[in-house]
């Protein structure tokens, strides 16, 4: 039984500074100003609105990991992250589920540099899995 | 000022019966089960997990208006959809805002027939427009 908790939704973005007045136009609020993480080549920002958590992702060059997808999917929500207090446990039963690790687990800046990693299954694309922070 | 709500995120998939045995892996529960959507030529099932709203989208034929957005996504979440109590007025605010109608506001079946509007923007992509149901 796996044991996850959404943490946030993904959503690619051409620019995040446009994106950020958009999306506060709407009613969201920033829960954490933009963090530029230099292994994913990506700028991140996290905002909220009605206990949803939207994670604004914005390539910063054409080497990032997201720059083909953006080019395909332009401005728009691409992943649902999903948080695990049992990291080893629940990758592995995704695994027994269909999933397939598409990246190994790697550092997020954005997330106080807990590991991250994504996967896919055919019946529900890309997911993230982040690892709980104990505090 | 806009008085928005987020109602759903709109999630495409090319399985809706494989996609619903995997969100319920994860943990999610059905909330309204799956409904044709005539319109649209779509099922639709929507689902909750940690208060998140997913609704799962998927065509039934090649003459369904999301089948080339599935051609090009996949399995995705896509949209963000907002319910209005102030249809005309938020509507008109999201157009002074830069958001353009894609559709014309149509009832959808999976809705209780209640009037929903595509837009989309050149910061944020495409959102989802629903009338508020009064009881």
């Amino acid at each position: 039984m796996l044991a996850l908790k959404i943490h946030h939704i993904g959503y690619l973005v051409k620019k995040i500074n446009g994106a950020i007045r958009s999306f506060e136009n709407l009613g969201y609020r920033i829960v954490q100003e933009t963090v530029y993480d230099d292994i994913r080549k990506v700028d991140i920002c996290f905002m909220e609105k009605d206990g949803y958590c939207i994670e604004l992702v914005s390539p910063v060059s054409e080497e990032s990991v997201v720059y083909g997808l953006l080019k395909k999917y332009k401005n728009s929500p691409y992943h649902i992250c999903y948080e695990t207090e049992d990291f080893d446990k629940d990758y592995q039963a995704l695994v027994s589920n269909g999933f397939i690790a598409i990246d190994e687990p790697t550092p997020a800046p954005a997330l106080q540099n807990r590991e991250v990693v994504f996967l896919t299954s055919p019946s529900m694309g890309m997911i993230e899995l982040l690892i709980h922070q104990y505090s």
